[in-house]
């Protein structure tokens, strides 16, 4: 779209890409439909949050109890997909897995094709019940653990534990847990967000949709941070090695200025000033160490945090926090995405059904910069 | 992203959102690494173009018979993706049947973490055989039609048709398939390939991005826009109905506003004044209507070109022409999207590379115009 050239953005940073009355990412504030996350976070359980979220308006008791019923009964898989599940190789990661499972969910939900917002609506609410349980079976798998039900008055949080962990989770460890994933929840025209939103312009159906922002969330610049901030973690070691593993990192890069390695859990596209969901978090994590023993956790990322913000001038994001908490919970790893996908598919959903009903196709333009026009010449003389 | 707020095109219509060498559109021509559509077209086969997207230059015979060789060579699946496969429902769209193929085919690949250039080119390569395979066998299953290997000195357009239909093509639909699929290869940043750049700018793999774009081309208002222009034809019927259902669609149009019914095939982001592309496979399939003998497709064609650009003043895209082209071959209807994935495979692994290349995360921001500030409330109280 040569001829339309204009000022170009790298990664279409400040630029506006569209409407939204879903969330407000300020640099000093994070909005879901116009409550503060604090707010949110204190006085909110993630199914009030997903009901927000998809239906506009936090839930009253009779309209929580039929969401939640409606989420915990779709906590199940059709056989055919368990079967997949079953045959796929235990290393694969498991947002790979996630990626497969939504996209064959698609195959066998009865509305898949259907676009309207009533069918959207119980797609997203069914999405909901099917990746947390999806999440928990995989996590079970792996880690060989028994199977358990999810309790009918737990929380979404409580119950994810139950589901990939096989027991009951502390009532401390539920509440984080659910705390987690209100933070998750949605974050406006993020990378995986704006996937959805681009695929679901095209008039395409809500699990195509959702199976993009999966692979989109996969990669270590968005989703993928949390476990790679708790690798970091585990590179450490304890708190007494935070400085000199701070200035080796500093020689290498200065030494291999093309091989930078990053440090992770740091920085962010908008808050330039923090991330509130960050601090919210940490405390959390740091009263869940009160019952776990892992306090050292939680000194060592506070001593790299000061670190940063002294020498780079930079904040935490809620990934750094998020590695530690669950990581106390005994959550492995590899699981920490999948978990970011457990929640963020209420604003993925909630951003898919808002594009349909205002849509224009997403289709920008790009400036060529390639070779000069040239002519195709025979074969034998190339 | 409220306190960067700016001016805000819909659809990013017209916003340059990143820099490409591989192809350029601009509303006069259309050119991939410099080379004109027509002159491609004209001289150069499918596996040619693929090659000059992939390695960024048209081959030598021996480069092509290489290419070819590898290609080739990946035209299989491993086994638990065909029993995946063969337990799909017959009535899934093909769409979703290649977005969980190429989901699933991640988990196998032994390169599938690995974004480096070199892996990202053979991985490249084994996509467009395994799509190639993957598309066939679905049509054979669904067609009950006979299995036949695909032909080492042939066209990757013949090889597809023998893949599908289970019979080796004539010599002028070998033609015909193959130049579709030169055609479709590549087209800048249009909603697909752009869904893929955003997806590998996280640092996400291939397969992610791929996955999330097939999701993208399924669209009504993208790739299955081909679909959609042949169930037109199939309703109007013959060339003597065409003004009157033209007339009777614009009645319901002035007499529904809100329930507008759109003409299929018609229409471009960036092309006003005509998409070369569609007056050259008017061509070829007029050429094959001769063999055929359904030359009143094209004629039906015509005529609803000719009311359209004196009534409406806008001209046919190539999904109108790729439309009866692809029915005279005796493909079915549903697998007209697919193949348009078994030639932009290949554009949109050349833009995943140069994305990953040079990647900026693909973040834009939001303007948000939802409800207020407000404080959440007790539940009792709602």
């Amino acid at each position: 779209m040569s001829e339309s050239k204009g000022k170009f953005e790298a990664g279409l940073a400040g630029v506006v890409a569209g409407q939204t009355a879903v969330g407000e990412v300020t640099q000093t504030s994070l909005r879901y439909r116009g409550y503060e996350i604090a707010d949110l976070a204190a006085h909110a359980t993630f199914d009030e949050v997903g009901h927000l979220l998809l239906h506009g308006e936090l839930p009253n008791a009779a309209e929580l109890r039929a969401f939640r019923g409606r989420v915990q009964a779709a906590m199940n898989l059709p056989g055919t997909v368990t079967k997949a599940i079953d045959a796929m190789p235990l290393e694969t990661p498991p947002m790979d897995v996630l990626r497969s499972v939504v996209s064959l969910l698609g195959h066998y939900d009865p509305e898949a094709q259907d676009n309207g917002r009533e069918a959207n609506l119980r797609k997203s609410e069914r999405l909901i019940g099917q990746i947390a349980y999806a999440t928990g079976y995989w996590c079970r798998k792996v880690g060989n653990n028994p199977e358990l039900s999810p309790t009918e008055n737990a929380t979404h949080g409580e119950n994810l534990l139950t589901l990939m962990l096989g027991k009951n989770p502390s009532v401390l460890a539920g509440r984080v847990m659910d705390g987690t994933l209100v933070l998750y929840a949605e974050h406006e025209f993020n990378a995986s967000t704006f996937t959805a939103r681009t695929i679901a312009s095209t008039l395409a159906d809500m699990h195509s949709a959702v199976t993009g922002a999966i692979g989109a969330l996969k990669g270590p610049l968005h989703g993928g941070a949390n476990e790679a901030a708790m690798r970091q973690f585990l590179e450490i070691g304890k708190v007494e090695n935070v400085r000199k593993w701070f200035d080796d990192l500093e020689a290498h890069n200065q030494a291999n200025p093309n091989r930078k390695k990053l440090i992770m859990g740091f920085g962010h596209r908008v808050y330039k000033h923090g991330d509130h969901r960050a601090a919210i978090l940490r405390d959390w994590s740091l009263k869940l160490s009160e019952e776990t023993g892992q306090r050292h956790w939680i000194d060592m990322a506070d001593a790299l945090q000061k670190i940063m913000l002294e020498r780079k001038n930079i904040h935490p994001n809620t990934d750094y926090p998020a590695a530690h908490a669950y990581y106390q919970m005994g959550i492995p790893i590899p699981m920490f995405t999948p978990l970011f996908v457990c929640a963020r598919i209420t604003g993925w959903c909630a951003h898919i059904m808002e594009q349909c009903e205002n849509n224009r196709i997403i289709r920008p333009g790009s400036e060529y910069v390639g070779v000069p026009p040239r002519e195709v010449g025979a074969i034998a003389n190339r």
